[in-house]
């Protein structure tokens, strides 16, 4: 049996379920007649579709955060898939759907998250690096559990941040149990504070866009001066704030990517190496699962628009 | 008669002068026996010498920041001018010389400089960005008239860092006679904060080092965290505290130029160009100055290794 | 009120107004029917409509350089501004337009322009600068006033070329005050000759593309062989013809840039910041001039394909 | 006490102890007598010394793999440290020293080291890799057992590359518990042969060059031949042979780093990754050893040359 | 008159012949009916044609591979021709048109070719390398006289392969006569084995694609394996083996092309040469053909993305 | 019997015969004493030596362009081949050497490498072209004759411009044959005129440096305005002068590499590729002259700073 979902169809399938307008736009088409361009989405990913003659009444109907029932056929247009409309109708309360059945989350349970990322901070030892971690939490704890960890790329659903956090605390936990001398205290603050400037570039969980503040100054120097900010309220002074502030300065790495400096501390370049797996991970899990053994995935724009294989003795 | 000052020797020349000592290094020649390897210096650059055969005593009595008479040759060694000692004694108080006759000073007096800097601040019209400048002046006001505006390159003289405002100041001033659509209180604004973080990013003012800060988070970060604290503690709010940060966040131009965002606002943009111009009018002017009409400078690190020319047709 | 001109109108509004046709292409619809892509301008800028089902008849009378009349809505297509056509006409005698009313200009008069160039030779001390940057002035004077400086990104409007000359001439003026050092004459003549090679290298004012030498040797290569000519024919010798050749060779400051030399003379490296300044200054207060505070520019494709933002501070 | 080793020695210690010759070069020296030029190692590090008026018998005696006892002080040579000799003898069997208590090895033993790749061949399903694998491992076990894993730069030392290769296999397992979807045989197949190549690109285990076949066609290109080879010889075929050849291809990551192709599958990026974490920490764990809390590391040339810092609050 | 093939129309011109249909894919189009999009080729190019309002039986007659009769016009459609169709037929029989009439071939005979070719290996002196070089040639005959030498840019028609490598093997002749000091043999060993590994890497003839040996190691690496292999297989031994090897693996040059190993043998570097020449010219030639002289040619995408001019003075 | 010629002596070699000093620096050695670097040729290479406690005598005989007789020994100093002097005195009229007898010339006379350039302005057809060339070679005979191609990395030898041109000129003639379309009047003048600049640029046969006009505007500038002057003064006109200046702006192939445009022309294209050819043949055989089979040379500079390997199955 087919997987559910559209990123599991193909060109030619017929299609019949409910989705979510992700965005709405009118056009006028060659012969003059107003048409709409939908962009669908569920939680396997995200088709487009044109309403051809729409009218008024459809141009207020058929707009974005409105789930819809559409049966179709999957086409393809200038090489992309886009969904050829055969009937469409705004989904009703009788039909049981609702919003957050067509957003992707993380896999892993809020609660669970957010236990592991408290876990992590209890077994810090310093107690400047444990207190600072630990008012960043408790500041943003609502937002860090819901927002994802980019706009696009990798970890692009609901608590994507959290999970991303989670997935890479695992990861530093094994190679401190590899080799010892890492600080695991500095490589856990690290993990959780490096990309917690996200929650003020980042507009929020849906339709995300970038802040002004993000465009201008950026989540990494965002998130340095707020360290600072922090340590001040709480009194915490030494090397440690400005070991965390680097810390979250260097994690990706380079000038051109965007650190002002570069991992200048053996922590510091652990972390933007796990921070690397992680995401990397993420994006080819999720690319790879949509596709059968014996086939290329489409090819990924992070990962330097490679495609990638998925051998034939790998089971599907 | 020729330039006073070890910059104007050509190699051949006797020399018979006071000089400072900027580091003294302990050898071992091939013979065994241990020699110094002196820096000197005075206000027209500096020259290294050897004096072989060094004694316990003279190990002791030649040392940084002393102040020597010397008698000698300018030689050449390996390609770069060499003072040969004929013989050396360190000054006296009857000398009557002092350590800053041979440190390169601004060509303007400090009291010139601060009353510039103050007149800029004065014009502002926007309170916001009045309060926020006047504030760092204030409290950094000491060290902003001593400071160099680096370690080396450019201005890297006793107020180096006021000189090099205050420049830029006059550049900007005339600029936004020319485009009046600039903004004159985000440009003065920019050029007076853009390299204030050098006084934490810099050890000193004499044989100036980079401090831990320095090293792993530089001074442009440093200073995009300070005038948050500033601000907040001011209680000025509003855009003009980001923009001011992304002022100094983008003014070295490009990701690999040490600023994680370009220049996104008008002013950014002027600010990168006049700091530019400033520095490489310092740098070609003060190389240029030690040539004769016909010749090539040396190679100017900063000006990407190149080496200029003084056409036939200038005056000495 | 709504500024004037197709360049301050927002997808969605009316349109009715006269414009310059640019270019008009025929082209076949879906639907095996003809249409004209139409490029229409006026001093604010262009933007493409559709004429669809167009008659012999249309095609003959809509072509370019002909004036129109037309009723419409501005809507979007693909992502960019689009003219949906009501009504349209030709214009004629009666309507009172002409083609120079559709063509930016540069907001200096010629004969203000020229007097400053003028000023600027006289100005100038050395006889062998002051005569061959004379012999250019009066050889070219009719084409160097009604040029644009460059096809397009900046100064890419009637009287460009020499717009970009004077303001260059008056940021040289100031700096030649603050460095005293700066040769004015050099810094004079290689402004007014730097671009002077577009003369030979663009086919003109209007619709300007390249010419065979101009695609096969650029303009910088033309310039340097003719100021070597020009200096023979006024029997001019000594070192000032080739510094000048020199400074007009490296001012696009690098290799990759079309530079074979980089500036290896004081006044060819300033020559190339002024020239970078001037062209910033244009494209940015153009761009900025179309949005209101608050929002960002579109992407300058000379500006690194960045989008600027305007300050909600700044007056609209 | 102060650690034991030349790697824990500083400027103007003395020094007594038994060191191992690495290399002895002869020289003329500016008086005309000859000089020997030593490079000594114990298991800590390298050190240059120089042995003036060198006699005939002292060019035969001091030689490359020569054990000496040798009295004398560390001093600073163009910035580097040199040992200053003030007595120096070859050791003799009553010393009881020998060569391999000079040469740096792994921290696990080969048993220990064999143990382990025999049971990640063991847990692998699949029975073409597994075949593969073994074959390699038996034929090539004795080399694998001792080599370096390069001649400089990270685990160039005694059993290297199969440390090399454990210390992976660790990290491997891990990653396969937290991404299931991870093909483990894949993954330990490819951390196994990655760097196989090497016994027959370096030249032996002491004093370690390249082959001219290194040279000429390099570790990757050899290795991904043998992989065909064996799998010939086994009679193997299937999709696994050329899925092997691709990780061993593919694992330095881009055409620039030696890899004509980038990862394609998988577990070819996350071996790319691994890789990497292993080759830095083994360079960054030995370095930061060597210096204080508080103190910066030499440049470390394999990792851009950069010097990092061990924070004070870490222990020594 | 007008050269006969698609080539050599213009936008206007009415069309009337026969074509091969390389490619057919079925659309949507905006009024909801279905069309064919055709890609339609005969020796001399490539030319786009859409179908419209396509039945059923259109769809299941123009399909790939089919020839047919059609009339229309050469229009333009967003910067690329098109043809317009006013009439389409398959051929029959009675046409007496064949495949092979519409996919362009080399200039010169298989016959010839192979007779080069052989009179190369002939021409050897060292057994080894001759007796590598026949085996491939014997193995590979067909494939090797029919296969294009690329999927795109150069060469790429049937016996496309043979002929880049017969005029490889002319120039190699002159230059040897030029400089005696080159090896022929290895010369003509590399040109005649440098590109076998496209007879596994591409899919085969017409409509060529890659194989997933090809994505995932490359022809480079296939070859330099099976180098290794026949020699093996013909017992032969010496240093012939691995430069031959060398010779394969370095012929792009650069790591960043493809080549994990520059040219590190004289000859090795001159291949690297000779085939760039003969790529080139075959590019240029068939591009410069298709314009007049006094015209500039489309861009030439391996070429740097240049048009190439054909100066007013040369013959057409 | 060793190759007669210092490029062929290795370290340890006694060494007796006459040189000539190409350049004699004075210096200051770590006892004080004077001591004189001689820099020695003869026309297989140089070597430096080193003669200590020079007297003032020594310092008048021993200068550039004194021929010597020397005894000594190679030795090894740096990692560089040095000779120790253990005797040395100027030769004298008895002894029949003349300068020329040390410095490397082309192995072709001039008479012939005239007789080769003019045949091949003989064979033009187009007389604009012809007449251009036939003015340059007339104008610059003398020095064309003698000059090098470059002062140093290929033919930097009396003649070698001249020899680089009939060797170019022999591979032109024969791809000429091969690809029959190429224009050998372009190619012909193209390979003749391509470097002349050099005898501008260059400031003569012996001890070799840059001109001022050749440091600021490079031979290629200074050539294409020459071209354009000679042209006028022939009167000249129509198409091929334009061409012929681009052959020669574009014969460096990239911007990067001083050719502000790129080859737009077909025989320019070609051109740069013959360039390529010659100069690396003639760089690799003359290093690769100097070692034995099984030995790579040293690294070349202009080879990308590669060293050659000479496979064991070559003669010596």
């Amino acid at each position: 049996m087919m997987k559910k979902g559209i990123g599991h169809y193909n060109i030619g399938d017929s299609f019949e379920d409910f989705m979510l307008i992700k965005e709405a736009t009118k056009g006028v088409a060659s012969n003059g007649k107003p048409f709409l361009t939908l962009i669908l989405r569920d939680v396997t990913g995200e088709i487009d579709a044109k309403l051809w003659d729409a009218s008024k009444d459809d141009e207020e109907t058929f707009i974005a955060e409105q789930i819809i029932k559409l049966k179709g056929e999957v086409n393809q247009f200038r090489g992309r898939a886009q969904l050829k409309i055969f009937s469409i109708r705004p989904a009703n309360p009788a039909d049981g759907v609702q919003v957050s059945d067509f957003i992707e989350k993380a896999p892993v349970k809020k609660e669970v998250l957010m236990e592991k990322i408290t876990e992590a901070i209890f077994e810090m030892q310093n107690p400047s690096i444990q207190r600072i971690v630990r008012a960043f939490v408790t500041k943003y704890q609502e937002a860090l559990l819901t927002y994802p960890a980019a706009s696009k790329n990798h970890h692009e659903y609901v608590s994507g941040l959290a999970h991303h956090i989670v997935s890479m605390l695992s990861i530093a936990k094994e190679l401190h149990i590899l080799y010892p001398k890492l600080n695991k205290d500095l490589l856990y603050a690290g993990i959780i504070l490096h990309d917690l400037g996200k929650l003020k570039e980042l507009s929020g969980v849906v339709s995300t866009t970038y802040t002004l503040e993000g465009k201008l100054l950026g989540h990494i120097s965002m998130m340095v001066e707020e360290i600072g900010q922090i340590a001040k309220e709480l009194q915490v002074e030494g090397e440690e704030v400005v070991i965390l502030q680097h810390l979250v300065l260097s994690h990706h790495g380079k000038a051109e990517w965007g650190s002002p400096k570069p991992p200048l501390v053996r922590e510091a370049e652990v972390l933007h190496l796990i921070d690397l797996i992680d995401a990397k991970m993420n994006i080819l899990n999720r690319a790879l699962d949509k596709v059968n053994p014996g086939e290329f995935t489409a090819r990924l724009f992070a990962m330097d628009n490679r495609s990638f294989y998925k051998p034939l003795f790998e089971e599907n």
